[in-house]
């Protein structure tokens, strides 16, 4: 048996954040509500510290923690905006926290982990030898492990958002939220269906790393697909506890294309004016190649991230 | 002798604009109060309607006016972001707008006037035939002139942003705002100090288009500089009613340098994930070059707009 959170896990972990995080301000833009034909409000994640809600999680999971287990550190491994938040999570509680990183990732998460005062421990690029890693260094600390997103305080943190969303913005129709390994969707999922049970939760996830799509339809979590997507966020497979709380609350995946997804992440950036990250663009992406289906309707998108290298654009400009 | 508004014309515009702008956020980054030694809060005028604060001075302009002078029409000149706010404000209030525009404008802001709703009205891209086209279309329609900045109206709009900051974080130390034609600077002038009178109003300007700067030191409207920057927002010569409430004022301009308005306006992009135009930079560039006077200083900054080309961008990206 795997704990599961609820909502009232996330109300829990509303309280705990509401002093350490955010509260990222929540958006609209009439050219893009006409060009959906829906009403469409945006809740600002790529606003929060770190740049991703990925730091709601990290401090609920964190925080949570007594002070002895807490001064024995934090233990991660992400190459991604998940090593930047329990990174600043730790530092806020006053912790060592050690991040397991690939030693192919790009240089400047590395450099953006460093910053924010993390140890950063290099691994082969296998998910072996980050398990390997990880286990050495919890041996060597003792310290407590804060998975990315298969845990249910990081579930339970990043559900905060939507519930911030829903009292900004009453009665929405719908809520959707990209999904990778599953902790913001299902988050979003118990905060959005404990204020609402008769909400639309909705998932967006590339066409060209469905697993999440493909694990709902087939009732069984499929973890050997190969991602091949431009959303470095979304790369990661559903998490068990994401499937058994998305399973059971029955949410539904869109999808969206690579093409797509670029147009609408320029969309974020020219109508928005928010630099996303490319796996922030994909709610928008989905919504759109299922434009029919919204027409009226009161929608919720949670804006993920922002965290994007701006000497590489999956566009063209040229120096002006 | 000239109509100049002051701080009772900013509350009144306040009144008439709540229904109809965004109230902007106001966000914070701690990386950039490190970079700064100081507290800064930005208010966040990109994300405003038509992606600049100048959609609060027009519509408070034209809000104004009685219906049957209304429905004769709005005429302007402007290639820039004041010519789409009064097309938005013409369009919210139901009436036509006429925008001059000179032939060598850049494509994408023509497209940006028509697509808020406006006649564009081209004409050669000398000051005379700008005013000429610009008076023949006021004799054609009997419409009415809402100048970009030398307008009391104008001016008490563009106030009302910092009547927000100022409602939203109070206490601060200063407010700085870019100048051009200076009526955001003179309108976040009139609204600061009615709010606290001992509060230092800083004007972030151009090196290379120092008119601003050379006017207030001189004591007398310097018109014939010709700017050489990369802000496209920032090259009018400070309007006559901007100089009158900024000198009686005494407000400071700082300075600030290319190279150091491009890396400050990067800095936006990277950390506070917004997206700004150039002229937008200065005014984090000029404290940055003055940055042994700030430390430890609550700070408003207007972030004044975020209309850019994506496909030119002032540093050299590559597609990722």
């Amino acid at each position: 048996m795997i704990d599961l959170p609820d909502d009232a896990s996330v109300r829990e972990a509303a309280r705990r954040l509401a002093p350490l995080v955010v509260r990222t301000p929540v958006v609209r833009n009439p050219v893009l509500d006409a060009l959906l034909g829906a009403e469409l409000h945006f809740k600002c994640e790529n606003l929060q510290r770190g740049g991703a809600f990925k730091y709601r999680g990290a401090c609920n999971a964190i925080f949570a923690l007594d002070d002895a287990t807490a001064a024995r550190g934090i233990v991660t491994q992400s190459s991604g905006n998940h090593g930047t938040a329990v990174a600043l999570a730790a530092r806020a509680r006053g912790v060592p926290a050690h991040v397991v990183v690939p030693r192919n990732a790009p240089a400047i998460k590395l450099a953006q982990i460093r910053e924010a005062g993390a140890r950063v421990l290099l691994c082969e690029p296998s998910m072996a030898a980050r398990d390997a890693e990880c286990a050495r260094v919890l041996a060597e600390t003792g310290g407590t492990l804060v998975h990315p997103f298969d845990d249910a305080r990081v579930i339970a943190g990043q559900g905060t958002a939507t519930l911030e969303l829903l009292e900004d913005v009453p009665g929405l129709d719908a809520v959707i939220a990209p999904v990778s390994g599953g902790g913001l969707l299902s988050g979003t999922t118990l905060a959005a269906r404990g204020v609402d049970p008769a909400i639309t939760v909705l998932g967006a996830e590339p066409a060209q790393a469905a697993d999440a799509f493909e694990s709902l339809r087939q009732g069984r979590r499929i973890t050997d697909m190969e991602p091949d997507t431009i959303c470095d966020g979304l790369r990661a497979h559903l998490g068990e506890r994401a499937f058994a709380i998305l399973s059971r609350a029955r949410v539904e995946i869109l999808l969206a294309g690579e093409a797509a997804i670029v147009d609408a992440m320029r969309l974020h950036w020219d109508r928005l004016k928010l630099v996303i990250e490319p796996s922030c663009a994909v709610p928008l992406a989905a919504l759109m190649a299922t434009r029919e289906r919204w027409a009226g309707r009161r929608i919720g998108v949670i804006l993920s991230g922002g965290n994007v290298d701006l000497d590489r654009l999956p566009w063209q400009p040229t120096s002006a």
